[in-house]
């Protein structure tokens, strides 16, 4: 991306109580110390990274107030409270300029139902379809090619990515973000067993998102069998990620990519769960839960709970089974030594020698 | 979705033996008990739900015959042969109006090229592409911008959910549903590695789906490298699964959200793989054998085998395993308790006070 | 599909060194020995799978230079130094039947900004939409209902299959195949938690493909917080993969179906990852490190490191661990007799009775 900003701009977006150094040409980008190139802002996001200001090429740097160095030669040090928010502060102006939202409007090429209503405000992409009494709020995006069912609601300044598809009778809240490719409201997968055929469960609920989620890049979401699959307001999800049906979700919980959610599980306020974890259905995992990567939760978890491990233990036993299990070979041979010393023949007949 | 059904409609579309109760008003919406509102239909699906009659909204309930209750003050029982089923019954009309199906034709912004054969009655929505010399049989839909590359087949009475993509040459049954985003037909991930670089292997054969498949959302079926990737007829798989390339998938199997198939395997019929579980390339898995969630498979299973962990034991050895885990710490005491009785000094030795 | 070969025609395409036997007919398919009809083409890849020659119905078969037999009635043998290899070579001749690209040129009904550049030797398929002062290079084809956003720059001779989005300021190498439903530069997974709430962390950094690195149908790979998400050289990726933001992964490494990796961490050249396997974040995984099947990667890995499990162990521990874990009835077992011995009540202490 290309940028332009005078250290005098960056300063005052970011509110840095002093600056130190002599940089005087325009800051034409930004990376990480170790990527930076002469022109990049950057930033000392912790200590840890210290010594690459030694041989980043980065020519401004925020740095925190307490921060006490000289900038090398032809660089300058900017002082904030918080490098790392102050750096989200100039993204932030930046962003308009990688995404810039479209001026209002239904592009020519969009096909959209006469019952549907589009707000005058929002923006719908070429290629996008809108069905049958959808209803598309103020300021709300639709980039290329998405796709919204019959009777779809979605309130305001929402934004979906490309080919994002919203089917029949899903309801968004606001400022709801769809990465590309995400589907909200397949059928939830149920099935009744009937003389060795699988018989589909009609699946006629729908999808409720709440105020300010956002979802990863080909997530899915999957209605209810009846009622409705809840999105709490402000969770945020990631990348190919499965809710199953039903499933009620808390606000502001976090699941990490890959994680699936089997059916009528319900997430209660501020659970994380880590990359590639799952749950059984049915189940109910208590407030601010964390489950770690690759783990899976067969039962319910209190308020609070951490746990790891497939299938889950509690997070400390986890990690003290993780140290024995490294110490198993050691453990059967001081066994064997037991054995020999009191004459028994247990590595025998326990067919340990097969 | 707005619904209304009288007492009485529903009754007889579920084939209700008796009712008990005054509800009187129409039927607007189906929910499970815990989620009912007044005027919705709901379902007492096993005796673990009864006490949430007590609390219930619904003003009609499907229970069991022999169920024995008086309904609240206002509210109505209908008693049929099995809840669960009525209710099937009762959503299958009601799909109609969920989705209902457009009249037959091809929409005018749909391209199709001219060697193409779609049957009169068959539905091709906004956007989609039918390549050279595809075939699409009558009464199937595509729904909008799906994509059917060259000569691809597709049966009766097929669903393709908006934006699937069928590639070229695969070859689609009767009664096939691919959901959102389902893409059949990429390229097996086969490479030989020469001088330090991956040469691909060409992927020329096809995928083959039987009638009665269902596909969930965004999940990928990849094309054989030669011959056919097979999935049986009758087989449901959920969203994000993995199918890889000349895997041979037998009738009525079962695959949960983000199962991966390695390349090459086979599952016999009747086979059901938990969520997130996974397979080595080139195993057979028999008949009606069960794969547990997250559990991993690296050699052959016999028919009804039903096995669990990663990598996968035999289920009871699995569950045996897991207890014994918890018991570790303590088993680890015990050795230095006898070790400490019979004067050997195996921790030291063993490296375990490292 | 349909093909139609001579015998001489394929030898000369493989260099076959000699031919045996008298089938006579056109080829008109290629297919495993187990999968094979009268009139396919076949090949004996390993002397496991020499007792399908007596059963197997392909009428021609590449076998190697050294396999001493008679071909049966009617069947022709041809010899090669790598009937694997040399199957790629017919398969190559034949893909170009498989997948005929079209003649150059932007469909009429794709949506391309007039600040785009498309080259004039690109295919740019129907319905895809290109924005403002993206560049298509030449020989690039992008099937149907692709997506290219604004400042995208493709190399040479790519291939984007349909329904694929590469958004804003991406970057793609020559000869890159992004098959179908990928999505490339989806914002990366980052928040800062303030006051109960999710703040998103602007991602305003790119993805970078390298030359002849391929991705599976429906992967993601997100774009870095700030500078660049790179995928190196000659890297194959499967289906369902999702590569967070800030990830660096060098040249010709392997991801297989499924895998995950966190933000941030660094995969050196060569390294392979089995299906299902993950990566925490912030980590560095050394050149040609083979990390098994459904593992989890938690701390850096050196060069040439092999492991498993999850959370992994080197290698041959892990498998080590998954014998002895089979063991531990047998070893509960031998300690209960140890202490029956001693005269020690462990198991009551030790809690194992509860």
């Amino acid at each position: 991306m290309e940028i332009s900003l005078s250290v005098q701009e960056i300063a005052s977006i970011c509110g840095a109580s002093r600056q130190q150094g002599h940089f005087t040409g325009p800051v034409t980008g930004i990376a990480s110390l170790a990527q930076a190139k002469a022109g990049d802002l950057s930033f000392l996001a912790s200590g840890k990274y210290r010594r690459q200001l030694e041989t980043t090429e980065a020519s401004v740097i925020l740095v925190p107030e307490t921060f006490e160095a000289e900038p090398p030669e032809g660089k300058t040090f900017l002082f904030v409270a918080n490098p790392s928010r102050a750096l989200m502060q100039i993204g932030r102006r930046l962003e308009a300029q990688l995404w810039p939202k479209p001026p209002p409007g239904i592009h020519p090429t969009a096909v959209v139902s006469p019952s549907a209503s589009v707000d005058p405000t929002a923006v719908v992409g070429p290629f996008c379809v809108i069905e049958a009494d959808a209803c598309i709020g103020p300021g709300s995006w639709l980039e290329a090619q998405a796709f919204v069912g019959r009777a779809v609601r979605i309130g305001r300044d929402c934004r979906l990515g490309p080919g994002v598809r919203v089917l029949a009778e899903c309801i968004l809240g606001d400022r709801v973000y769809l990465h590309a490719g995400v589907v909200v409201g397949g059928d939830g997968f149920g099935y009744e067993t009937d003389a060795g055929r699988h018989e589909k469960i009609p699946q006629i609920g729908n999808v409720v998102i709440r105020d300010d989620v956002e979802v990863g890049p080909n997530s899915t979401i999957d209605r209810a069998r009846m009622g409705s699959t809840i999105i709490g307001e402000g969770t945020k999800i990631d990348n190919l990620v499965q809710v199953g049906h039903n499933c009620i979700i808390g606000r502001h919980c976090i699941l990490c990519a890959q994680v699936g959610l089997a059916g009528s599980t319900t997430l209660e306020d501020y659970v994380v769960m880590g990359g590639q974890s799952g749950t059984g259905g049915h189940l109910t995992i208590g407030k601010g839960a964390m489950v770690g990567g690759q783990s899976g939760v067969h039962t319910d978890l209190e308020a609070g709970a951490k746990v790891r491990a497939s299938p889950m233990m509690p997070l400390l036993a986890a990690n003290r089974y993780y140290v024995l299990r490294e110490k198993l070979p050691a453990l059967f041979r001081r066994v064997d030594a037991l054995e020999a010393a009191v004459g028994l023949s247990g590595k025998a007949s326990s067919g340990r020698q097969k």
